[in-house]
């Protein structure tokens, strides 16, 4: 049974075929957010702050950490990259006790994080590209961390998912070369917008059976992308997690400050037979009557953990 | 490829492997509805018709037709039922163009309701109880219509997803030998609620794709069971649904006067691929706007309905 262990400071999360779905939130990430990348910039970390609380409460399992910044002092990642990271997983990892996960393409920055990283974080991520492999698989296996294996290659992206399933084959021999097991590499099949690829679903449902069976790796996606361009994109989201997650898909790489798609993943977890006695089920509905009454989800879900918090301490006192 | 043909007098509606999910209309059926028994008993069919065009507009395939009532005047289904049946088919089908399922545990009120339903219904069900596989496979062969199988027999509802699929198996023997073909056959599993049963959305994802690979038989349930007695059951439900489609099930006998749930049957239907151009989840986002803007699910599916109607007459005119 296919079990990636990840581990912050003291707390450990698995991802595996028997685990509830591993929800590894992505908001912690300049590229795109031009009011984040000059706060860091100037050295303001609030937002990162907010977002690292908020997801955790929200259910986040694992926070992904990305310094890619763009400066206007300087638009050079590979020297503003390591640095920063560092500074964020320093901040993020005295902030909640979730595993983070250390995202860049930059391998210095990965170096970076994996250096201050208390642990075994998740590494985003090597691709099938030969001088990625080269860069990124050494740092994976002297760290003994697992990493996210991403299938594309120095061919690109193909439209083709036997091609891509080759290339996760590929990342996942070149490892054993390394000596890193198959447990340890987390695959992203590449999740296609429907919208372009009519087909885009039922690729990666048929490519998570076969990555499980064939490779016996554990899966991730960027959920969202595959509602891009398309109208009411969150009900599309919520209904292919839960659909991902019959198929065998067991993380994502997603906003976790997103109800909508939140209740999806706790569903199917509930149906997967992943949630005891429904207690998590149980738990989010508090959540979600408290929405009802005009929280927001954020609000929602840090009130209720704060209270179940309280139960927790009265039970350990009583 | 296994594909259940299913006719009114004007209009075939698919169920198969290759085909939008078919949503059947739960909601002409006065068991449990003691105010729709009495009006029925007192001679009042508006709720019947009111249930008929809401349920089409919010986007039902077919519509369940069940004359199940217990009058205070009569308490003898066997007396009551046929001849309200028949009624009620002929008004429903006055009034929609979608196909039928005549729904009863009374073979003579199935008898009544095949008299009167034009072109090819549904008939549902036959279990795999002696008696009932005697009185109902001959009705569908005289009348040459599909039926939906239950998979309990004489020893009652197994818990055990094996047993189940074995009594599946035996109806599908049993209709071989009446010369009813497999693909006229509807199996519903039987989806146990998962709040007593945590692996009962295992056994169903399983089942489905077993039905389906072994027997080459379409599927259906009854989707809301596996959220019985849980709280915020149409969370469940939504989620339920995408995994179920995923797994293969083609059909399912339901409420389509909910929103949530049919958000996410439109939205798995894009991701299979069986929604061309994603034209129904457009017209579905015009219906989700609608309610934003303060309708029900009911009156925004009705307007969105009329003015694409409306387009369609424009267009043919111009």
């Amino acid at each position: 049974m296919t079990r990636t262990i990840v581990e912050s400071a003291t707390k450990t999360a698995v991802i595996g075929f028997d685990e509830p779905f591993c929800v590894i939130g992505e908001r912690i990430n300049p590229t795109g957010r031009k009011k984040l990348a000059a706060e860091l910039e100037a050295g303001d970390f609030s937002t990162v702050e907010k977002d690292a609380l908020e997801q955790v409460a929200c259910g986040a399992t694992m926070l992904d950490v990305n310094a890619g910044v763009v400066y206007n002092s300087n638009p050079n990642p590979n020297e503003t990259e390591p640095p920063l990271m560092r500074s964020m997983i320093e901040l993020v990892q005295g902030l909640v006790d979730v595993p983070l996960v250390i995202d860049s393409s930059v391998p210095e920055a990965l170096a970076a994080g994996l250096e201050v990283a208390k642990g075994r974080p998740l590494v985003n991520s090597v691709t099938g590209e030969e001088d990625r492999l080269e860069a990124i698989l050494p740092l994976i296996k002297k760290y003994n961390v697992p990493v996210v294996a991403i299938s594309n290659d120095d061919t690109g992206i193909s439209m083709d998912p036997e091609v891509r399933f080759s290339v996760a084959k590929k990342i996942v021999e070149h490892a054993a070369d390394y000596g890193i097991p198959a447990h340890d590499i987390v695959v992203d099949p590449l999740v296609m917008p429907i919208g372009a690829l009519a087909t885009a679903g039922q690729q990666v449902f048929e490519l998570v059976g076969r990555l499980r069976n064939e490779l016996g790796v554990n899966t991730t996606c960027g959920a969202s992308n595959v509602s891009f361009g398309l109208p009411h994109r969150h009900g599309i989201n919520a209904a292919f997690l839960p659909m991902a997650i019959a198929a065998g898909m067991t993380s994502a790489i997603m906003n976790p400050v997103r109800q909508v798609e939140m209740e999806a993943i706790r569903a199917a977890n509930l149906l997967m037979n992943h949630d005891d006695n429904g207690t998590d089920w149980i738990k989010f509905g508090r959540v979600q009557d408290a929405i009802t009454e005009g929280a927001t989800f954020a609000e929602a879900s840090t009130a209720v953990n704060s209270a179940s918090a309280g139960r927790g301490r009265r039970r350990r006192r009583g």
